[in-house]
C-alpha cells in the first residue's frame, strides 16, 4: 500500500503534485497529513517526518517500507510502477519535453513562486496586480507559462498539455491555483486549460480538501491577517 | 549525434553533471561551449541559446533536433536512450533512492550552493572555514552530504554511491569540487569517495578543461579580484 505524506492542502504546492497525480490516475493510496505548525527542529512537523525522510520535508511517498522523496523522484517512481497509466507521454520526444518542463518548474519560476505563494482559498487580485506591476520576474514567469502552455495545447491538441493527463499537468496544477488566487491575466486558451485542470476529479478533490481545511498559518500568509 | 551546450567548465556546476555523465559513460557527443559573458537579455550567452532553448540556460542537450533541458530531464533522457549503460541502478529501491537524492540536490543544498559557488581552479579554504563558522545552513548541508554519502557507500559497498557509476555520482561531482575548493572537513570515507570521483576519467577530463580555461568572470567570483 502506498502512503503519501503531505502538508496543508491549502498551502503545500509540492504536496499537491504527487497527490493529484495518484488520485487522478486512480492509484490507491493512503494520505498522511502533517500540519505545517513550523519548520524548526522542535516543530511537530519535523518530529513527524524524522523517521520517514532524512530531509524532513513533504511530500514523501512510502511504498512497502521504501521512502521516495521530492516530487520528481516520486513522479518517476509512480510512472515506473504503473506503466499502464501512461503518466509520461508515450512518444519519446514528447516525454523528453514533458520531463524538461517539469524539471524547469522544479528549479525555476522563482519570481512567481516567491511573490504569489499558493493559497487556494484566498482571493488576492490586488496582490497579483501589484506583483505584475512591480516585479519583472513575475511578468517574465507569467509570460513563459502562457507561451509554454499555449504552445503545447496547440501542438498536442489538448485537452491536457500532452493530450491526455500526464505528470506535466499534475506538476503545473499548483501554478493554475496561483494564477487563480492572484487573478493574473491570461489569454483565452490558457484560461480554458486552467478551467479543465480545475475540473479534473483529482484536482477538484484536492481543492475541496483545501477549502475544508479552514486552517490559518501565519508564516504561510504574507498577505492576510486572518481568514 | 548528441550536442551538449555548456557554460564555463570552471564555474558551471549544472553543465558539469550531464557532461560527466555522458563522458564517463562513453557516450559520444559534441560539446558546444557558451561562455558566461552575462545573463542579461543583451548578452552573447542569451543570444547563443535563444533559438535552442526557450529558458535560455545551460545545459541543453540537443539530439536529432530535439532539445532537452535541465539536468534531471537530460539524465532521464540519456538513461532511456542508452539502457545498456545502466545509468540508474538496476534495483528498483536503489533506483528510487538515487532519483530521490538527485531531486534533493536539484532543489536543495542552497546553503552550500550560495556560500560556496563552484570554482574548480580556486583554493579558498578561509572562505570555507568562515562559511562553516558563520552559516548554520552550510553546516547542515555539509552534515547531510557526509551522512548521505557515508550511508550509501556502506550500504552498497562502493566504490561509487550505488556500487558502479550512476547518475547520482555525476550529480554530486560538482559538490565534490566545492568541498575541495573550500576545504570543508569531511570524514575519511567521504574523502576517499571524493578522491575516487576525481579520478574517474570523465571527471578528470572536466577538471582538466576547467583548469585550461583560464577565464575570469567577475560575477562568478565573489571571493577573488583576479586569478
Amino acid at each position: 500500500m502506498i502512503q503519501l505524506y503531505i502538508g496543508n492542502k491549502n498551502y503545500s504546492s509540492w504536496s499537491m503534485r504527487p497527490w493529484v497525480l495518484l488520485r487522478q490516475a486512480g492509484i490507491d493510496f493512503a494520505e498522511v497529513f502533517v500540519r505545517f505548525d513550523g519548520f524548526g527542529s522542535t516543530s511537530q512537523f519535523k518530529a513527524a517526518l524524522k523517521d520517514i525522510n532524512p530531509v524532513g520535508k513533504v511530500p514523501v511517498l512510502v511504498h512497502d517500507g521504501l521512502a521516495v522523496w521530492d516530487t520528481l523522484a516520486i513522479a518517476e517512481y509512480v510512472a515506473e510502477q504503473f506503466p499502464e497509466k501512461q503518466l509520461w507521454p508515450q512518444d519519446r520526444a514528447a516525454r523528453a519535453r514533458a520531463r524538461s518542463i517539469c524539471a524547469e518548474m522544479h528549479s525555476g519560476f522563482t519570481g512567481l513562486r516567491s511573490a504569489c505563494p499558493m493559497n487556494i482559498e484566498a482571493q488576492l487580485p490586488d496582490v497579483g496586480a501589484l506583483a505584475l506591476r512591480d516585479k519583472p520576474a513575475v511578468r517574465a514567469d507569467l509570460e513563459r507559462i502562457c507561451s509554454l502552455w499555449s504552445g503545447l495545447l496547440q501542438e498536442h491538441g489538448g485537452p491536457m498539455l500532452f493530450g491526455h493527463f500526464t505528470v506535466a499537468d499534475a506538476y503545473f496544477a499548483p501554478v493554475v491555483m496561483r494564477l487563480k488566487t492572484y487573478a493574473l491575466p491570461v489569454p483565452t486558451d490558457v484560461a480554458a486549460y486552467m478551467a479543465r485542470v480545475c475540473a479534473l476529479p483529482g484536482v477538484k478533490a484536492w481543492i475541496d480538501g483545501a477549502l475544508a481545511e479552514q486552517d490559518f498559518i501565519d508564516f504561510e500568509e504574507p498577505f492576510r491577517l486572518q481568514r
